[in-house]
């Protein structure tokens, strides 16, 4: 069996850690997309998670990972129902894949001949209470990627071909990575992801030569480091199912809705997603934090992670979108 | 069950509420476009007013929602004709729809078999008597945009394959979102939308607070929400009702018709739609208002939304042409 | 059923509607090429003069409407041949039409297990001895606007396909419309028009609300209005039917052949189909003026319409091309 | 029955009607393009040709004309062989087609099954013993050019599938069309063809009177006007029949050789294709003279024939290349 | 039998030798990429490296040459388990090749059918434990660059086809060639491959007299040759494998991962991948030399063939990257 | 029977002839380009130089052409194995050929279904032994030419199809002719080549008499032309025959070995095939004009075949490669 590296022994990279933890106190902020040049470790961040999630409680044998015996999909044709424990889905997006195999494939002939509903679920029901990982998800083509954000933001994949309609919940994060040297994305899709971080080589020496050392020491003796980092990983999950317990807990003052409207105003970034996952993404960092109630102190260190890929271009102004998001919250958040 | 946004929660937006309360007083408008940024609710909009608008009586099971038994078609195959009360449908067209799935699909091979008209009916069928959805627009292939437009214009779907020829009543109100910056629709195509109308991002904070506070109710707490805004979507729903059961008695003077003619030259607009559009947006409007007959203040009201898509560029006009259509209406309407 | 627009009723468009009325008096004119931006009612035209259209008597079921027993292809298999009263046919390219949707498809598989020519007929078939209609003509592929042409012109639709062969009658005036901002048609195709004319949305205010009042009496009370106009169909009918007996003895001087290839040679049109279809042209106006010879007044009235589309560019002359034929048939005919 | 019109009617265009004479009598010259504008009766000709060339001696039902029963192929699978009189064969060439039109189709499934070789022949078959005319040959793909030529020139086709192998005689004149407007030939394939010649509408008055004087007549009474034309119909094919039996007594004298080859030389054509040309049209058009010898003034006629296709482009030289070949003749054959 | 040219019969081309040694030693360095002009005998080496490389130990008829029987899939069916010595796999990548014949081909209808899982294995299936060679690796599709690097850093392929599942050991050494005259790799593939090298023609005479001298003496007397160069080639394989022994026990102190990560970031390499390909490809030259502590020397030696490939451009820099990497190492190693 | 035009009777051309001759010597010098405009008798020399070459000896039926029983392929199932005399073979490659046709295409279903390997050889089986020609090799798709020259190189056609595999000796000359005009190789491919010439038209009169004079005396009295000149042929035959005998014990001194390899150096071209190939057609040469021991006189006659395809492009230096090279030759070789 191969282990993966633990999100621990992740040297730096603290705001892409934050997201991907946000995403884990608050499945429903919308995913997150990661920039970032080659060799700065995406994908293997997104294998650490995936690691180290909670595993979920789901029915024997269902496609769709259901936590209820009473959600299995009939066209699963479980006979029996017995609860298991699994590790957190994370379901990788091969390059160049269908979009049959993404949905699931209704077999018609079948159908037809047999009277009965012939599924083949697809990529879409695996990822179901789990994470749905793109790797440079700027070369996947649009109509894919937006059949992805429809199922992400809907919670349910349907299928339907000449009549036939199949339904199941595909309640998944949408984890895209992505090299901006290679091709953008369009506007309107990079809205639909939630956050958006950047990630960067360290360039400080004594960090690279850590980053070796913790690598070449798992490639050289595996057990050993799994053992030492395994700790750090637990803690880390205990800290995330207890923020998830208070997320619901969080109070929202008027206060905390105008600092969210104006700081999306005075940033021109389009649309009302923007304060809408500014807020979702601040009351998980309350959670997370052990807090009771939104603030701006919350807010102040979310906002580059839910606004930073929203901003207009702004022709005038050369500095990086995380930059212009920072200035402006401290101008506006003080 | 999901809930849709009620339509009356939706936080100003006032021409695009308009211009889809006219095509439910007079579905023979011919279709809506809504133009936007990204996040600006547009096709939230369409799906609250699918949700708002009044029930249809028709034939169960009738794939074409026939409202009388004698309309069911053939190949249907009903043995029995009940009435029930359906929601009137919204049919959503997804990217990358096939011909076939949108016209319906006639099975040559079965048809010469079994020597029974073998017909697989479509997106078409279903959006009979109702709305038919199609986000981004601009997106969709020329020669599928063309057929819609043909088809909700005659009311009628025609199939033929090799000699064999289905047709069913297909009346229904095209809305189209298209965001202007991801390409345009040929002029010949724009034209054949009744109206238009643009939808941006409100710019008043308290604007932006109360709609971030009542999604986040939507979100929060669903049950209590709705229970809070039906009581407007009825009202509103009971408005339309009577606007519809007026609309046949509004009186058109020899004068509105100079009033629309002449705006309609003053603008340059091409072609008859034009004038024809105005007239019958102008009356719809009129039975709103619960008045008896079109003057000018209806066609004040009205005219943006049905000219301000069939200008021609003014190169050395810089104005959008929403404001060269309010400049023109006060020259020559006063 | 649906009423088509009474032809009669259409408000000005003077040489459409005499181009329309020439083909009906000599369909050997070879067809009429209209020009014009969207909403100037080219389709409703074409849609108007298949309704004035006097019907024809042909073989019940025969697929290329016969007028004789003895015309009925063998493939037809018709086992009684009773002679029946229809509409002249009119046919509707759709857009993207196959190949083997125009021409008829041939099934090889079937002529070859069953020893008998299996043919499926096409438009081609569908249209003999009336009219086919193309929307948008510059929008069709080539090589199909050729086929037509060549079918157009030889009267004779023939399928081939790996050795066997099966020949129609396909007699029919090709009516083309065309957006010129929307592509170009090949010259080359062009010449092999006939006729064409421009149509304009009409600039006079009054035409304007003629239009539009008519209109909307024609879609607020279709059984009035049709009561009202038919009467003028039916005298512009019979009006044809006695221009068509007196076409033949309409006689043609060496003078008027003279100015025809005089006209074309100071126009510098290419070819000499001009020449021919300026004569055609011509006498078929004669025989509608009920005169009984070819003379300058009667190549006056068509010229434009006969050579407006055969000219060259001519980077020097700004003119219109129908202002070119204007001038110079002052100059040359007086 | 269809009547072509008459060769000899046919007004001016002697360069064309001399280059087909040619090839009608001696068919191994190479084939004929024809350069010209639209409306130049290019296709007219052709089919006028067609209709004066001699009958040929065939076995009655062979698929290939073939003038000997032991000539006929084995898979034509004739049981008798009886010879009939056959117009010589013409054969169009349709836009599109496909090459196993052209060549003839290998059924391998059947051959493979039955033991026996099925071939369903192609255009080329049809064409042994004629003419395979090609209208807007530029506007053939270059595969199937390439493909004709090279049947042509060697006077057999082969058909080649999985080993099986299949050939026939297939000598035909290859004569194609093309409007330079409308995009060129590679000169590889120019210079593959034997003769060309351009053709353009007559620009002299009388001239185009009587071109459209004679198509009048015999589009109105074209029983009358074959009468008279075919006499000198019959006089024409007459001529050229004692022309093909004198062809091979015309004497060839070394000065001849080096007045071909001079010419050439001083035009620059490239090869050697033009000098072969040149002397074999030379000596078809003594022979058609009555003469027994070739000379320079057969020369003379007939270079512009068999070299102006064959001249690299001179930017310096702006004379067309019909001018060039005229102003060279003049100053090497003086 | 055809024989190989011996790796030690190869004249200079030290660094390419060198290379492929070290990938001999730790095949885990992550493959070669080989630049350079045509005719520097680029597959000569690779087919070279082939041969000389020692044989391995596998089951017989096992696909994918597993080293011990119980790693025997259970697709291959194989009833006895007998081990047998082989070559070293060495696969060459034919232009043009399809993913399924790379990957393997999973039959679903005989699956489906009989049960059990049909698995055609593919060149990855052939290739583990061996080479695979890529020629013009540029001209290869980037989704099969893609996958190739995918599964030769996982070492495992994995076929999944509508919810079968196929998975193999595939551990390999990826050696590609290209020529940067035909097109570039993306830099976010180059950074994948772990070392790379540039190849061209000696230019000392001396050199070139005696790769012909070789060549000839190959090709005329291949016995002869073989002989003689055997022993050269035996010698290196007992070295390589005397590497491959002391590989584990080399020592790595902190001041060599110091080394590679202040070389790296002085060289602005992207990402991380650099440094630790550095680290292996040293202590793989430092076993090879017998050494027993990786040292500054190991670095200097194999510090261009780790990064050459991984600099970013730099306009205002005009040295080949090779060269920038000296200076660099002579500037930061001393 | 169609007869070639005897290889003798080619007027000038020497070069063409030289390098044909050569592969005649020894086939293993790679192929020969023949580059040349239209019209130059490119594909006569090579039809005639297939007419020229001396029988050989093969087992009857054997679609590989096998000299020895024992290498009869077993796909060919041959029952016996008797001696034939069979001209050597020369394919000539179809335009738009597919790689099944060239390679033989392997029948799966069959294979599995009736366990026995179903091959249909393709053209590089019919070539072995023999020459394979290609006209137009740049208008050839790129894999195609790849795929030959790979063939070319290795004397074995192997073709691999989902695991199963046929291999069969293919060991012949390439031909291709090219135009440059018409599209260049990339140099990877030309390199490739073992010679190259270039053809013209004479530009001497008299020559071009004589070329006229001799074709068509040929097309003329073919049979009389024959018996002439096959004298000749029968001549060259012996000599090339002789040569063959005595190539293997031609001498190869070091200082032949240095004169290739300062030429090759001097001249700049790429890579060691060009000094291998110039060692090659030396010997040929040499054995050809009856000596024991490579000189430089028999170097600087085929130095232009061997060299001129394989410079760089000097942009400062306009003369023809060809040129570039003697002058070279002179510098370098005295």
């Amino acid at each position: 069996m191969k282990h993966a590296f633990p999100f621990s022994a992740i040297v730096g990279q603290d705001d892409m850690k934050l997201a991907m933890i946000l995403t884990a106190v608050d499945p429903k902020l919308g995913g997150v997309l990661v920039f970032g040049d080659r060799g700065t470790g995406k994908s293997t961040a997104v294998r650490a998670l995936a690691a180290l999630l909670p595993p979920i409680q789901a029915v024997q044998g269902c496609p769709v990972n259901s936590a209820d015996p009473a959600d299995v999909p009939d066209w699963a044709r479980l006979e029996t129902h017995q609860m298991v424990e699994r590790p957190t889905p994370v379901v990788d997006l091969p390059l160049g894949v269908t979009e049959d195999r993404v949905t699931g494939a209704l077999d018609i002939e079948r159908a037809l001949t047999q009277g009965e509903k012939a599924f083949q679920p697809g990529l879409l029901a695996q990822a179901n209470r789990g994470y749905l990982y793109i790797d440079e998800v700027n070369l996947l083509e649009d109509h894919i990627v937006d059949l992805l954000l429809d199922v992400a933001q809907s919670g349910e994949n349907v299928v339907e071909r000449e009549g036939l309609s199949i339904r199941h919940a595909a309640r998944f994060v949408l984890v895209g990575s992505g090299n901006p040297e290679e091709g953008e994305l369009r506007p309107q899709l990079l809205d639909r992801f939630g956050l958006s971080v950047e990630v960067r080589s360290p360039t400080d020496i004594d960090d690279r030569i850590e980053v070796i050392r913790r690598r070449d020491a798992f490639e050289t003796d595996v057990e050993t480091f799994m053992a030492t980092w395994g700790v750090e990983d637990t803690k880390l999950r205990d800290h995330i199912l207890t923020a998830r317990a208070g997320l619901a807990g969080i109070e929202t003052k008027t206060d905390a809705l105008r600092d969210c409207a104006e700081l999306c105003v005075a940033l021109g970034s389009d649309g009302l997603r923007g304060e809408l996952t500014l807020l979702r993404a601040g009351r998980a960092w309350a959670a997370f934090q052990g807090d009771t109630s939104l603030d701006r102190r919350h807010l102040r260190r979310v906002a580059p992670l839910a606004l930073s890929h929203r901003l207009r271009r702004d022709p005038l102004d050369e500095a990086g979108s995380a930059t212009r998001v920072a200035r402006t919250v401290s101008e506006v958040l003080g």
